[in-house]
């Protein structure tokens, strides 16, 4: 039987997202219900709420930074019981049968992984995601929050701190590297903390000084304004690593230029229209650009788990679920310190 | 006292080359003097020659793939002596100081090597390349050809082989790996035996299948067409690495979406535009797009020992000096098999 639950919805691409209520499937075998608590908003909800990324499904439910408690398991289900703390973030399934799914790489599952948001599951159902009162997921997409971090401030970490997480690992971010964050937002601000966590030296590259004192205070070394230009010869060949996290549009032949030899610039940020590169720009000192997308279940409990350990939560903003429509203009003129977050009790 | 020597120079930006004489140092204490045999012609002479990489040096000598026995030796040269067959690549000299120099990468010097032409040495004086009859260079700038390889043959390798074999060593091919080549020209047809010595499954990516014999019969497992649209749809998620070789424009995004997941797509052409690219493209499957250029003087020993151990020499059409202009204007229309290689008797 399912279940129906509130949920805050788009009902068309751009329209303004408002209460509704949806249906979550019957808790199966292998399922999840998850009591959401917690909702975190990422700018590529508002990306997909708004068609930026191209062809969406409405109504929409966004939300894939979620934080939450089992209410209830399927018969199947071993790795949780009623009472766990738990979050979902970007997939609730894949393949699981092909080689990226058996190396923990679901997100680049060769037939897709299962949106959270704005896809249809196995049986053909659009998937809704966590801006609503519950959800129900099979265990292999569910992960632990441990103890030590609240709810509000993890439910972040299920989009941003995986996002950043997994390409500093990936690119090697620690003692001995230089790791600049491009971009001092959502991701940008768990890049920072994690990064230092991990043992970096820390740069943030952001367009003005406006956050410098937050960033050095989350853990960066050093700040600076890409609208400065004087920003491009000091820090020229600098960096091991440079995580992007801006969805803006870059001048890529630039910030290649600070990254030492054999340095990766890398963008978990995603603008919507092509950019120029100039490919002297990386034959120059065998450099590389690349791009990560979120992060494998296991390593999204890898990072959780590395958060726990560190007191890494996300900087947050709670609002109640009416002050989503809001909340979204805030994000794309970049006024949020760092990540807005859905009380889901106020659904 | 400097030496005067017969030389082919383009006296101005795109004016045909012409017999000239110029002068050669004064051999120095670590100085190797050089009787030029071979000198290949590579794309990037006619690059320079015509400014299409920007502002350059004339009268300029062009000429980077040498190939020659040695004639004379500074009193401090340990490395060489006279008899010895011996060649060099892209570069003369570089800082010799820098973490690049000391790793091994001059081709990275942090203050810029010194290119065999088209350069100014370290005296402030133009350097000028192969395309005559004698050279004089530093000995730590020189590297040994192996008895097993002939002269002619082997002059390619100072550049389009060092050129292909670096980044596949650093790239890891091998086997068990895909590798395509993209471009099948003087680059090209070396990064395929390479590839194929080093054990990798070698696909060759070129624009007609015109080649596809050759390509077959020096090493390639497998041969597309580039020009043709099914080539993209059959051979998608299919590369650990693909390495272009191509100076012309390229549709980076479709090349991108032929790598596996973690693949990557290194250039060692370089078109002289932008290119453009979507980003995406890189985010979904954790891609690469890198560069890599030519190699270190540890490694182009390292490469020509490994040709001669493999019997791995350039295919090569041997000309006189009085044809080079001919042969550039082919090399243009890459109407040539693979290389063409002066003999500097006939300067």
């Amino acid at each position: 039987m399912t279940t129906t639950v509130a949920a805050y919805a788009a009902p068309a691409a751009k329209a303004p997202l408002e209460r509704t209520t949806i249906e979550r499937r019957e808790v199966g075998e292998f399922d999840v219900l998850i009591d959401i608590k917690f909702a975190g908003i990422c700018h590529s909800d508002i990306h997909q709420a708004r068609e930026g990324w191209g062809e969406a499904i409405f109504p929409m439910v966004p939300g894939h930074e979620i934080a939450g408690v089992v209410s209830e398991v399927g018969s199947g289900v071993t790795k949780y019981r009623a009472g766990d703390r738990v979050g979902v973030g970007c997939m609730v399934d894949s393949c699981r049968e092909c080689e990226n799914c058996e190396a923990g790489l679901e997100q680049y599952c060769l037939k897709g992984n299962v949106g959270t948001y704005n896809a249809l599951d196995k049986s053909g159902e659009p998937t809704y995601g966590g801006y609503s009162e519950k959800i129900v997921v099979d265990e292999a997409f569910v992960v632990r929050i441990p103890d030590g971090l609240a709810l509000d401030v993890a439910a972040p970490l299920l989009c941003a701190g995986i996002t950043t997480y997994s390409p500093l690992k990936h690119w090697n971010a620690g003692p001995g590297k230089k790791v600049a964050v491009l971009g001092f937002g959502g991701l940008g601000h768990m890049g920072v903390k994690i990064a230092h966590a991990l043992g970096a030296e820390v740069t943030v590259l952001s367009q003005s000084l406006r956050k410098k004192d937050d960033g050095l205070r989350l853990g960066a070394d050093h700040y600076y304004a890409t609208s400065d230009p004087k920003t491009f010869d000091e820090l020229r060949g600098s960096f091991d690593l440079i995580l992007s996290t801006v969805s803006a549009p870059l001048d890529l032949d630039a910030f290649l230029s600070l990254l030492r030899t054999d340095g990766a610039f890398v963008n978990v940020g995603a603008p919507e229209e092509p950019v120029a590169l100039n490919l002297f720009s990386v034959i120059g000192g065998r450099k590389t650009l690349a791009g990560s997308g979120i992060g494998g279940i296991r390593e999204t409990q890898e990072m959780l788990d590395f958060c726990a350990e560190h007191g890494l939560g996300s900087e947050i903003e709670l609002i109640d679920a009416a002050e989503i429509n809001v909340a979204y203009e805030r994000v794309l003129s970049s006024d949020v310190r760092y990540r807005f977050v859905i009380d889901t009790a106020t659904i």
